[in-house]
């Protein structure tokens, strides 16, 4: 007999069925037991005979198969048990509940214990929504032509100036760990496919240690050619989040109901302000001092009062000064750039814009940074033979799945989390 | 006027339309020049005046903007060019041509000159295909119930035994790049997830520079649970490949005509040959010597053996001996496993396999190889907790499209392939 899935059950009433699962739950009453079963597809009830639960030395979590028969309970379909076989047994006690509503531990326990964690229903369904998520990425991108990469994650050379780099040590020679794909996709537009995307993990030696903040992250990354400026790439972005968001709604409703989960609203624009302008918002209405640039608190901010002001969750901010941006921004009049962040209830999960696409005019812009333009030679080449006008973005896997659900620590959004402290496990 | 892509011009007869992309070819005829335009959806010829592209500084890759009449010219559509606009110069000689059928430098200049080689239109045309590849993976996984996965590729210990790890400085600890997802993927189907796939990188530091070999290379993932052996995991693998090969064939028509590459047939199954038999028909047939295990060489005859006789490009080995196995490995009887590699058209594109579930086996077996099983307490914990049954596979991206296409060196099916002596671009 093959295995049935528990959410094929509703069409087997009366029928005998063999399921194969945890065992979530098992509460005796006398000669009888109710044995809730878990698995991927959802959870059931079983009818169990008290005794053969005993002999067969089923606990939490036992991987057990049950035959049995399918009846209808009220609104529910419950499993009249016939057969109980043990398939791998529970060796010692569960360090932690993962049966109740909520899991009573805190974020290090949950971590050190990932995978047993993972078995708890919410923080189960956070890495469902997150697949979602990736595949509703991959999807709308496929449809508007784009080409999905593998750029090397082993590097001779930072994208972003040098800094937070992770060193490797590569046979004789000295190698980094990728920051970005930046160089890549942008070198793939001007290999001639024009419209890229990547789906990759990058690195970021970063020390300090916030809860917004990964040492290893997966970077939803973009880049498409023959642009008019960076508004092609935030019009762009706003349907596909549109696109991801629709996905999720129709193929995760249970998993955002587990989590209690709240999606936002995305209207014909997002609201889009020139961060000087949202700076002096902040100074006249919040009374906070910022220079040229914004800061984790500042975006919260600015977020509560875009959604005061326009209802929106999200908000674009524009217009970067170049000094705070990396050498490949184009540069817009007074100082500022071609660029923009998405914030969303108030934190940063996309950064993107136009690039230079002007051989002269980025190897000066590499070398006001201070950077050695010799040392880029790879990734200055293509823009000597033809350079499409282009540009792009890449959105932080984690910290949009953490923002959409509402946790408080982006770790929770990743399946190993890598930090200051943590390679385990 | 917006851009209207080269492979709608069909539509447009008579329409004028703006086009932009490459200059890939042009031949003055006096007053008039056929310029051949180039983007990612194709080619067109523009006639143009020789005068304005003089003016106007064209060469060949020249990045330009053509408004003009979209007309009828026998079975072609052709675009009599009102205007040119030079979006992006060319301004240095372009190291090799490649507008012609065949480039002509060797794979040394064709990688070092990355991105301008990927102009050409068969080596643009490998990662179309392999994006296609990719994407019919994740669809076909998608409909099978997996949900997709990423996982650290900075690990504390090597999952196949410690050697050919790159080592990384992480902060004040040490670590390596994972050479596969094997415990993730393996830990995520314990975590309740069942079936789960991964599209990453993987890194091996192997010494040997061989042109099957690649030291950064994509592995396509998968890990199912609630398996019977791993006759599961070659069934769906072969229907995996089928729907991978199909949508191949319905998207990458021009793709694959420009490579002149042949797609392979997939019959009901697969044929499937114990390795020591395997050995045997080796040693009658071809007197080839062969110990326990098989070798590259062997794996190029069996497979003319396995095409002569049953017509298949593909052949699956099974019954590996445990001791060439890693310690996770299910083993069967007479120092065998449940295990598998497929081979297709000679050479090995994926390794698979039942794994041990139960805690005091996999204890064992990762003592039998001399291995130290406190280090893999991490990996273990979830076997102490009731682990299913389970099996998975990976799939070496660049080997699969290399075989498919044809090519000699699996470099070449590597966007910016990382070799002993190679890191850049």
């Amino acid at each position: 007999m093959n295995r049935t899935l528990i959410k094929g059950l509703n069409s087997k009433i009366g029928e005998t069925v063999k399921l194969q699962g945890w065992v979530h739950r098992l509460r005796k009453l006398g000669k009888i037991a109710f044995l809730i079963l878990r698995e991927h597809s959802g959870l059931v009830q079983c009818v169990v005979n008290t005794r053969e639960v005993d002999i067969k030395g089923l606990r939490l979590e036992s991987v057990v198969e049950i035959t049995g028969t399918v009846v209808k309970n009220d609104e529910n379909v419950e499993i009249l048990a016939e057969n109980i076989r043990l398939i791998s047994e529970v060796k010692e006690e569960l360090p932690f509940e993962i049966n109740k509503k909520d899991i009573e531990v805190n974020l290090d326990t949950i971590l050190n214990h990932r995978v047993l964690s993972l078995r708890h229903q919410s923080l189960n369904s956070i890495f469902k929504i997150q697949a979602c998520l990736t595949q509703g990425f991959i999807e709308f991108l496929k449809v508007e032509g784009f080409t999905q990469i593998f750029t090397p994650k082993i590097v001779s050379e930072g994208a972003e100036g040098g800094t937070e780099l992770f060193e490797l040590k590569y046979f004789e020679k000295k190698a980094y760990l990728a920051q970005s794909p930046q160089f890549y996709k942008q070198m793939m537009v001007g290999a001639g496919y024009e419209r890229v995307f990547e789906t990759a993990h990058v690195y970021r030696a970063e020390k300090h240690n916030t809860n917004r903040h990964l040492n290893e992250y997966v970077s939803l990354d973009l880049e498409m050619g023959f642009i008019e400026d960076e508004k092609d790439i935030m019009m762009l972005e706003t349907r596909l989040l549109k696109s991801m968001l629709h996905k999720l709604k129709n193929e995760c409703a249970d998993e955002l109901n587990t989590l209690e989960a709240k999606l936002p609203e995305i209207g014909e624009e997002i609201p889009s302000i020139p961060l000087p302008e949202a700076i002096k918002i902040l100074n006249n209405k919040y009374g906070k001092e910022l220079d040229i640039d914004i800061d984790p608190e500042g975006e919260k901010l600015i977020y509560e009062h875009v959604k005061k002001e326009y209802g929106s969750e999200f908000v674009f901010l524009t217009h970067y000064p170049m000094e705070k941006r990396p050498m490949y921004t184009m540069p817009a009049d007074g100082g500022l750039t071609h660029s923009f962040d998405l914030i969303f209830r108030g934190l940063e999960i996309t950064t993107g814009g136009q690039r230079i696409h002007n051989f002269d005019m980025l190897k000066k812009s590499i070398e006001s940074k201070g950077l050695n333009s010799e040392k880029f030679s790879d990734y200055l080449e293509v823009f000597k033979y033809g350079m499409p006008p282009h540009g792009g973005l890449a959105i932080g896997l984690e910290r949009l799945t953490a923002q959409l659900i509402g946790l408080g620590n982006v770790r929770e959004a990743a399946l190993f989390p890598r930090d200051r402290d943590r390679i385990t496990p």
